[in-house]
């Protein structure tokens, strides 16, 4: 055969080769979509060191939309949000609490607030935490999906906390604060805890190890 | 030129638009994993109507690896869980109350619970309300992505619905019942509410909407 057919046959293969692997890959991406979500939340990790990079506001109010797409009792939504961007009061969070520094560094921490009067009186008011810390998660989420780090410092129901964060961002009595999560681009790589553990697990009823 | 010349800068120029395609293909499968949890996240929403199809073991396991994905205060992990595919236990779940009474019908519940004496003692002890949530609203996420469809049922602090789960359930004294979640295969559609709200918004301290 001359040359130019072996040229032909290769370039043929070749086409042949990234048409089936660029065809193939919508499935891929379609399995990918299931996954994606599966995967965010099975690698989302704490993130305590941030890069420089400013985070845009437009991406803040993606953190706080997703925030407020969890689910709260009777829809009633006791969420509050204080967005701190203010480089003082980053560094006064970040001296004042041990277990908050990276927050001196971070472009912004979003305080997770809830409005205990915004839910059900009587015992149900107590609602309003798990409607916060599901808003949190969300936030964490997102912050993950979108390449943020973000780490969850519990302030309520450690009463100095409240108090002090009350006093900082002049948060009305009926608002406490309960997490300030703090969010920026990572700088370097965090690796996911694996916590799965069957031992949690119980089927219909409970049984101790030993049954 | 030759036949055969044509043909080759034909394939040639096939070959190079394929692969183009196919190497450029991880930069647009990146913005799908960014949109995918987000979509996911804002498009979640409670579903308390269920086809008969049954939700497999691998499928729950799935759901509860997602929750133990949770951050918990102190990595202290205080979460337990029960999952209820029991029909006579699912359909006391939902003559018992009248919140849950989609539990009938569903092929599988998850009781979200906590073990408060595993996370820190004192004031800190609270923590474990945040830890069941933050692992609640993954599991929702999770059912989500996955083409199930949850709710989440609360149960504590209604003091009234935890002794009912602690009997039902023969949980120990230490361990409370947080929530139940239900889940199956979607019946229908459900349309997400949207409760995004400025409103909820401060920045850098609380104003009031006066301010």
């Amino acid at each position: 055969m001359k040359n130019s057919t072996y040229l032909i046959i290769l370039l043929a293969l070749g086409l042949l080769f990234t048409t089936y692997k660029w065809v193939s890959a919508p499935e891929t991406a379609a399995v990918n979509v299931e996954n994606t979500t599966i995967n965010d939340i099975m690698t989302r990790t704490s993130v305590r060191s941030y890069s420089g990079e400013a985070v845009k506001k437009v991406t803040v109010d993606t953190l706080l939309r997703a925030a407020m797409a969890a689910p709260t009792a009777g829809n009633k939504q006791p969420w509050r949000f204080v967005v701190v961007n203010n480089r003082q009061t980053l560094r006064t969070i970040g001296e004042e609490f041990g277990s908050m520094k990276m927050a001196a560094e971070a472009p912004v921490a979003v305080i997770m607030c809830g409005e205990p009067a915004a839910t059900f009186p009587g015992e149900g008011v107590g609602y309003w935490i798990q409607d916060v810390s599901a808003a949190t998660e969300n936030l964490l989420l997102a912050a993950h999906a979108m390449g943020l780090g973000a780490v969850w410092c519990g302030i309520y129901p450690i009463q100095e906390r409240v108090d002090k964060f009350r006093s900082l961002l002049s948060l009305p009595e009926d608002i406490i604060p309960m997490a300030c999560v703090c969010v920026g681009y990572p700088d370097g790589e965090s690796t996911p805890k694996d916590k799965w553990n069957p031992e949690y697990i119980h089927y219909n009823k409970w049984h101790s190890p030993t049954e």
